[in-house]
């Protein structure tokens, strides 16, 4: 299927990662009647205007008879804005194509009801990312950035992105634990970057303990971005973690849970609004949350490099995974990028019903 | 710097690289005085004729006042065939363009002898595989069918390619010892198609021990491939073999090399005529070549999968490669491809001087 058409949207969608939250991020696209684009908008921060009011307004008189292209089907519901369905109806829209089906149960949905009022409507173009086998995403196709915000939706959980970073040989440090430049600055530039896009970040004390990291999302430079950039802090095990820790050391917000339990973890975070959740490690926390099967995306990031020994991005000491090759954990390939001279591989759990 | 010029020579030396052997495997394009390719060609089994040859063939009248484009510098010395900058000159080309020096000390190289016949001549256009840093091959530039060569050349001891293939987190198999199937078919019919174009492949004792391979190379159907494809199968190790494995009962050359020292098997691989060795396992062999530091290449075949624990890839049980991530061993990428849900990277060894 040709999605060449949700690029620009799918771009746009993308720049609404970084602020959206507990929103989805939308990209939309308006086109005037002869196919020109005249409008371009991202969902802003909560209380602001969702993507499409904001194509509509740059678009202004052009949009009668034009097309609306959005990455998530049109909200047909009255929160802390109006209803996009209806904004799109009175601007005199004659055509919308959606890439995702709005999952949300309040009321009928935004193209029903675009299309009683004669809209011609298109989509979904793909099948929920948690849909069953038959009707998966596909592998190899891009990420977009309502996917992460649909699984929430429909988990009732943050969704849960594992980031693993390794020689290849899975080694995220040396045998005496030191790990500084396994991958090179692009790749750590990027990191960074995926950080300002999710709701909170998570280790283990473990991870405290031998790294003490700031966690927090810097830009090249190691300067962190503003406030309203940078994710919640969390720590998850039932070891102690000094005050002085530079996690709590940083301005913003950092949270310890008392807890190795994965989904008393996930129902904490869920209760404040996180979305979307990075788990940065250690070994033993990403084999934690493998195990309660909620790694809804993986982001495997490679040198090309070999250490022969160490620490594993993935350690399951207990073997409680399983024992035999039948109880592998299979994702599904979706982009692979080059940074510098690394890798990262992004993957996504093959679709279930929820 | 622009090397499309080579991309048909490129493609045309890799055909060679399955017969060529112990001569270097090159491609040649011959184009007309109007630069209308005319002539393609790649070097045929020992005896037969070098790639320059097989061009000129089929260009026949067509190639005077032409030009003519090979991955390696044409050859200078009488061996089983005629040398090919002679046969350049009487056949009336105008212009040689060649991509890596031929560093064989035989009389004087084959690029004097053509500027001394009035042929202009452009080349090496890249350095040395085993040039030292400031000369070193770019990351991300193509795979050349001559690299190997080269380096088995220069080195003296065949080439070695380390192949990984392992889950994201470093398994080759499971806490069982379980391990089919971990990479997709597209996969591993590419390692069966590698395996044809390697003069041997080698396993260790151990790995004969656990899955009692053929180390064939076999086609999508399983069905082994012409017995001149064929790799001479090495067995390294000290342990006994018992006559019955599968890898001396298939047709075809195997031989035990009951040492465990790296350098000794090169040695007697090399006395073979072998010059280009493919290492695919198990874990202690592939840590004994690194300490070996004799890996030229590594083929690293990434599934999108997690195990967790069980057998590593590539393991230093006793540390040999160093404790600190200051021993990190770092590789230069080159090519990223895609097969099925799986992804090979190939990786070459940093620049030095031999």
């Amino acid at each position: 299927m040709d999605l060449s058409l949700f690029s620009d949207a799918h771009s746009l969608g993308w720049q609404a990662a970084q602020l959206a939250s507990p929103n989805p991020p939308v990209g939309a696209v308006i086109e005037d009647s002869s196919g020109q684009v005249v409008g371009r908008g991202y969902t802003q921060a909560p209380g602001g205007a969702h993507a499409e009011v904001v194509a509509l307004r740059q678009a202004g008189e052009k949009v009668r008879g034009g097309r609306a292209i959005v990455t998530l089907e049109p909200c047909n519901h009255t929160g802390r804005t109006g209803p996009c369905a209806e904004a799109l109806i009175r601007a005199g829209i004659r055509r919308v194509d959606f890439l995702f089906a709005d999952p949300n149960p309040t009321a009928e949905g935004g193209a029903a009801t675009l299309r009683a009022a004669g809209v011609e409507v298109h989509g979904p173009y793909l099948p929920h990312p948690t849909a069953s086998d038959e009707a998966k995403l596909p592998a190899w196709s891009a990420m977009y950035s309502v996917e992460p915000w649909l699984i929430s939706e429909a988990r009732q959980r943050p969704h849960v992105c594992l980031k693993m970073a390794s020689t290849l040989d899975g080694r995220v440090a040396a045998v005496d634990g030191s790990s500084q430049w396994i991958t090179g600055e692009p790749a750590r530039v990027a990191v960074h970057e995926d950080r300002t896009r999710r709701d909170a970040i998570l280790v283990g004390t473990g991870t405290i303990a031998a790294d003490n990291p700031r966690l927090t999302a810097r830009d090249a430079d190691g300067q962190p971005f503003a406030e309203e950039l940078q994710p919640l802090r969390v720590i998850m095990g039932t070891s102690d973690i000094t005050a002085d820790a530079a996690v709590f050391a940083t301005p913003g917000r950092a949270l310890h849970l008392q807890t190795r339990d994965v989904h008393e973890v996930l129902a904490e975070l869920w209760k404040r609004e996180v979305r979307t959740l990075l788990v940065e490690g250690g070994a033993q926390v990403a084999a934690a949350f493998m195990k309660a099967d909620v790694v809804d995306e993986v982001q495997y990031y490679a040198a090309p490099a070999v250490l022969g020994a160490g620490v594993a991005s993935l350690s399951d000491s207990e073997n409680r995974l399983g024992q035999t090759i039948g109880d592998i954990r299979r994702f599904v390939p979706r982009e692979l990028q080059v940074f510098g001279q690394d890798l990262r591989w992004t993957l996504t759990a093959p679709g279930r019903t929820p």
